[in-house]
């Protein structure tokens, strides 16, 4: 099968792989109906070390089952299935708190012997827990949007629901990309009134007002910073979600988050350490929250909502590229002329 | 008046001082009644650097009332007051939610023109926002206790109401000093049936078992954390109260806490930035929390106690001196002799 493997920053090929099979009576192997490239995928673009045999890449998508393992219960051949970017067994404490992402025996994409998304099919393990078969054709307008599930949809929503948005909490969002639209989405649905994007793009904040923000601030810095103070009696907002991973983004979430409120990140940290002290965080009694977010915890909430059509986060989207021209989509990603690219095996 | 200053460090002195006055019509005059030393005056006691002037000291004192400004309502002279670590107006949106210590008016003691409460007498601003009146005399048995609600009562109690601890949260708390003492008693009150205090002072983690901890672990860094998570299933406790502020306590915090679980400091931090990426928070969705006390907040819900004896917090002072001798309370303190000094004007 044709799969993608990075080999080094900027060094992204379609290649001819061995075919998955099914390995263990908990595997499937699903054919990939549509995949895309993430955010967090640039961050290995940008700054990967050479790696001779190449590293699999992709951890979301959709497909069809194709092949069962002689123990999978919940899913069957032809289903077509949303994989979430962890898999997980379903069953253990961890699972059944939501936080999937620490399954006692589950794990990512991309890790040991499990490969990825961006290919024309993956083993999937521990397919009962990990895979939500939902009724739908191969050729459903829906694809895009349920695609979102597999990632950055559940990703914005597990930064919201950390942070507790509620109807009485204004929300700062820092990040116009698909994860940040996502969370803009997310707040509205709980019920946010105030939501400030803070965005260069105008096309992406466009979008943005569309999921539910009420005010954009393209200015970062400390200018950004002064402008939500603005917009937020001079206090700042109860809740600060930064969808960025990069330090100047967490900088910023300090700057605008109101003394008792929270600064909930699910922007890969490309930092290890960051200002947590008496000025920062602890003096204002800020919380800090968010993490890895255990996407398939949020897929039940999520699906009837894109289901019935009253959300629409498939127009994160905005290209589709077949697999074997996936170097122009990470191209186009990392040059910020695509928001987000679908794949098409 | 007698005051005491702070001239450098390991340098305490009780000097000749103004007697407190009126300056504004919010203004009360608190003869102090008993006061303290407290861990976070250890601080800068290692490393305050040299001033001339000195700094006055201290943040905890009950007393009687003596003088009033004109606008104050609901104390008066005669009456027996706490005064909480930060004085506050009580009408701000960030004190009616609880947050005294963000009030858009308020201070701290021994900043600016307000000196501390380790002297004869203070000056208390915003009085009708800063002091609480509690009916008893001034030689009863109950004041120490009434005095931990100044500050660590309030503080342990604030680091288990931010951790959101409850009768389902195991709960690990790092210091037997005594806001960690007084954060098993709290934690104990919230309902956590597993509390592991570390700490490795016998004396202390008696009186912590007296208050509630279930479990003791003397070992600090990685002998101490393997001790905890074999306590809890291998999988570290929800919670974790961080009630020393250095940074092995922030680290050994990372090490017992479970994924998904909260991290509440109250220790001040002496560090600025600490670890917060992929590997420490971000990957398992560990939240950070805690902060500042507001220990006005708490003195409601944690009076009756008090007031009934059915909690004894008084019980982490365990030795008494007379202001004179302060010098010699700080001493005691800094060498682990004492766990907390009552001060006797």
């Amino acid at each position: 099968m044709r799969a993608t493997y990075m080999y080094g920053a900027g060094d992204v090929r379609v290649i001819d792989a061995p075919d998955p099979a099914i390995e263990h009576s908990t595997d499937a192997i699903v054919r990939v109906v549509r995949s895309c490239v993430c955010g967090s995928d640039l961050h290995p673009y940008h700054n990967m070390r050479e790696v001779p045999a190449g590293r699999s890449m992709g951890h979301e998508f959709v497909g069809v089952v194709e092949e069962l393992g002689s123990d999978v219960r919940t899913v069957r051949r032809g289903d077509f299935v949303i994989a979430p970017f962890a898999w997980s067994d379903g069953t253990c404490e961890f699972c059944l708190e939501g936080l999937q992402t620490s399954c006692r025996h589950g794990g990512v994409w991309n890790a040991g012997d499990v490969r990825g998304g961006q290919a024309e099919a993956v083993r999937v393990p521990l397919a009962d827990g990990t895979l939500v078969a939902v009724p739908v054709e191969e050729d459903s307008p829906l694809i895009p949007s349920l695609l979102t599930l597999s990632d950055v949809y559940g990703t914005g929503y597990h930064a919201a629901v950390k942070a507790r948005v509620t109807a009485d909490t204004s929300v700062t969002v820092i990040g116009d990309g698909a994860v940040g639209l996502m969370t803009v989405l997310s707040a509205k649905q709980l019920g946010a009134q105030q939501i400030i994007l803070m965005g260069r793009h105008k096309d992406r904040t466009d979008l943005g007002r569309e999921f539910g923000a009420t005010d954009v601030v393209s200015a970062r810095g400390e200018e950004g910073v002064a402008l939500v103070r603005e917009l937020t009696r001079g206090d700042g907002s109860h809740v600060v979600i930064e969808a960025v991973g990069h330090m100047p983004a967490y900088e910023q979430a300090i700057g605008v988050v109101r003394p008792g409120g929270v600064i909930s990140r699910v922007g890969v940290p490309q930092y290890g350490s960051a200002p947590v002290g008496f000025g920062s965080l602890f003096g204002p009694n800020v919380t800090l929250t968010g993490g890895l977010a255990p996407a398939r915890a949020y897929i039940d909430t999520l699906l009837p909502g894109v289901m019935d059509g009253s959300v629409n986060p498939g127009k994160v989207f905005d290209r589709e590229i077949p697999l074997d021209a996936i170097a122009d989509g990470y191209r186009a990603m990392d040059e910020r002329q695509a928001l987000k690219v679908l794949v098409r095996p």
